[in-house]
């Protein structure tokens, strides 16, 4: 392998499938099992060394270079035939996380630790996939995520599908990851895909699911599905991932690889993956979505934070109600029992806070099947005292719903018709009878 | 048929896979499909016209009768042996719910109106696998069931057993099922089984799962699994129903008849069942369970109903944990993200209200799978903090535990160890690796 080092200038010819590509960049300060070089658009590339051709173009200090191009130059494609290709650009926007972490040897604790040139260092073939940008949004535990943080993070997608990215990987902690991709579903209209992608267990770890499920992701950031979906294990094994809509998804397990569920509707499709040979990765469509292009982008990033989720349970205190009232929450979302129901002593209460101009939207706690009101009397009570059916909305949907449909209005007839409107896949029972 | 009527005092002869009985008892207003006589115990049991053959002992107003006896004698077995047997006594307790509703046709609404008697008079079979006795303890819809009424219905499960039922039958409404199945685990320790039933449609319509439901209940109630469990269909089709440990189950879709499951955990068996053929029915066990008559009956009905459960979700305000010491909680139970985990700035709030005494349980909104604070820095500081993991127990057994355990003492040191300790078989973790 051609000797280079730090800040030295370099031109790296790697073959793909569909012909050579050649790279240039600025060496970074560690090479080790990854090449990571900074391209002059100011984003990195992660290379295999073994895999690639090198060659010093500037030595640092030289006073030579820069004259190059970020990428692209395809020399001769399979079968001698030349032709122009490149790799499609993907952002990668860390916002941290177990993908983005590693075992703190100290503690035994895991945090969040890796940039996303950590990231393109740990799983190379990202960089024969694509060309790749990365940024690191944030650093945190997803517990720690908020409205306030999706609200950057939208920014950030938009600028980056607007500066030319052709898709987007968040990578993002598993922990509130659905709520994101709800959130993230409703603030960026996408001409692109906007994949979400974590893992269970951290990329030091045996066991890890981090590698395949963000190979899985560059897969679905590259196809055609330009929507907001979750990418991660669809099975124990390492043999597919599942590609759901972020509306529809569930973290339903606390630490198994594949704990993540479309519920009330099928995944949008499969990513068959085999650790032996990334060529063999393979899209399988399990339900329509959006095209790439389909719509243009948009961001509609105004939220309501003061949106609260409150379950109920046998002897709940209704009270509980004007606590949040008095916090100055501004819409509330139930998590009711069976087909959405409170006990009878909650239904004045209710009434109460619909007249105040808060919106109470009724989901069921079963996660699984359609809220409908109309069966029994307590149902028919709640409708009466003005409450929004959420359908068979996730109750994590529904709340991040109505925080940004409170964004858009505020006027109760609009609020009412938009909560019960079909936006971004969040309501399956529209369209399909159960 | 033999005519009679309402008044008259009639012997019921009825083949049984193991011989004849006779019954003995007063004929009711009604005769339908079912025939419901009152036995002298004061007892109903519902009978198939056809089946039996019918004998007028006395006519109302004859001053005969009364002579009789409850049930029993037995005549002629298979095979022409005459031998002693009698059906097993089992007490229905009726609490309302969907299983004893049916359609107001005016409103189109379901509401509770069957009393025991009726239940019977709609599921015949019933009186063929057992001596029936019925109680209405409750006509409620079951979102409205609540701690006191657990222990109102925990009491008269006691009395029943107390004079001979040889099992429970509980009918409820499916919605809060699981709340009261784990309340009765931790209430009653019974030699008899307990067993919870509902249905999800109710049973004037079609699709009814209410008779199906009911029988398994009644071959479950006449077995040798004394614990408390729920029987529900255990698929779409009428092929079987689960047998649910009452720590274990969680309704998890608002409509379908298939909607209970067992969560971080086996059920603890099968009933198959054949509509064609009642004698077809066969249990299928799964898991070890107590056995009948291996524990002493007990009634330990003391509870907190001052326990909340609270649901964490993006950017929640940890304000809100003060709102429910303000309104007297005495104890919270967390539905935190993945192994558990509520954001950074909850963690002094979840302090303040462990250092007034009152005890935070944290368990996950994944459902499946174990609570484990020792991975993150979160979860290790909510442990640092005098948070109690709540391993793999649903948040709604934890919250019914809670309440069950504060019962029993105040005592913080008391109240921890109660909550780690696998009672009811509500942690599995404990004893089964994942």
């Amino acid at each position: 392998m051609t000797e280079f080092r730090e800040g030295d200038r370099i031109r790296v010819r790697k073959g793909t499938e569909r012909g050579e590509v050649v790279y240039e960049g600025q060496c970074p300060p560690t090479v080790s099992r990854t090449l990571v070089i900074k391209l002059d658009s100011g984003y990195n590339i992660g290379l295999t060394p073994e895999h690639v051709e090198i060659e010093v173009i500037s030595r640092l200090g030289s006073g030579k270079g820069k004259e190059g191009m970020d990428e692209v130059v395809e020399k001769k494609g399979e079968k001698g035939r030349v032709r122009e290709e490149r790799l499609p650009v993907l952002s990668i926007l860390s916002t941290g996380g177990t993908i983005a972490s590693k075992v703190d040897y100290r503690t035994g604790a895991v945090s969040p630790q890796f940039s996303t040139e950590d990231i393109l260092e740990a799983i190379p073939e990202l960089g024969n996939m694509a060309t790749i940008r990365g940024k690191v949004v944030y650093s945190i535990l997803s517990e720690n995520m908020r409205a306030a943080y999706w609200k950057k993070l939208a920014a950030e997608i938009y600028n980056e599908i607007k500066n030319g990215a052709e898709g987007i990987i968040v990578t993002h902690g598993t922990d509130t990851m659905g709520y994101t991709a709800a959130a993230l579903s409703f603030m960026v209209r996408t001409p692109v895909p906007i994949v979400l992608v974590g893992s269970q267990r951290s990329s030091d770890r045996p066991s890890s699911d981090a590698t395949m499920n963000a190979i899985c992701a560059a897969k679905v950031a590259t196809s055609d599905i330009a929507e907001v979906v979750v990418v991660m294990h669809g099975s124990t094994s390492d043999d597919f991932c599942f590609i759901h809509r972020g509306t529809k998804v569930r973290k339903m397990h606390t630490s198994a690889r594949d704990a993540f569920q479309s519920i009330n509707d099928v995944p949008l499709g499969k990513v068959y993956y085999d650790a032996s040979d990334i060529r063999a990765l393979r899209i399988e469509r399990c339900s329509t979505y959006k095209k790439r292009g389909q719509q243009e982008l948009e961001l509609r990033d105004t939220l309501e934070e003061r949106c609260a989720l409150i379950k109920f349970y046998p002897g709940a205190d209704p009270g509980m109600l004007e606590c949040f009232v008095e916090l100055g929450y501004r819409g509330i979302v139930l998590e009711g029992t069976g087909l959405g129901h409170v006990s009878a002593e909650w239904i004045p209460h209710v009434a109460s806070v619909v007249e105040q101009g808060i919106p109470v939207v009724m989901t069921s706690q079963c996660l699984y099947g359609t809220v409908c009101d109309r069966v029994y009397d307590t149902g028919r009570d709640l409708l009466h005292a003005g409450i929004i059916e959420g359908e068979d909305m996730l109750p994590e949907t529904a709340l991040v719903k109505l925080m940004w449909v409170l964004g858009q209005t505020t006027d109760m007839k609009e609020v009412r018709a938009l909560m019960h409107e079909n936006l971004m896949g969040e309501i399956k029972g529209r369209r399909v009878k159960e």
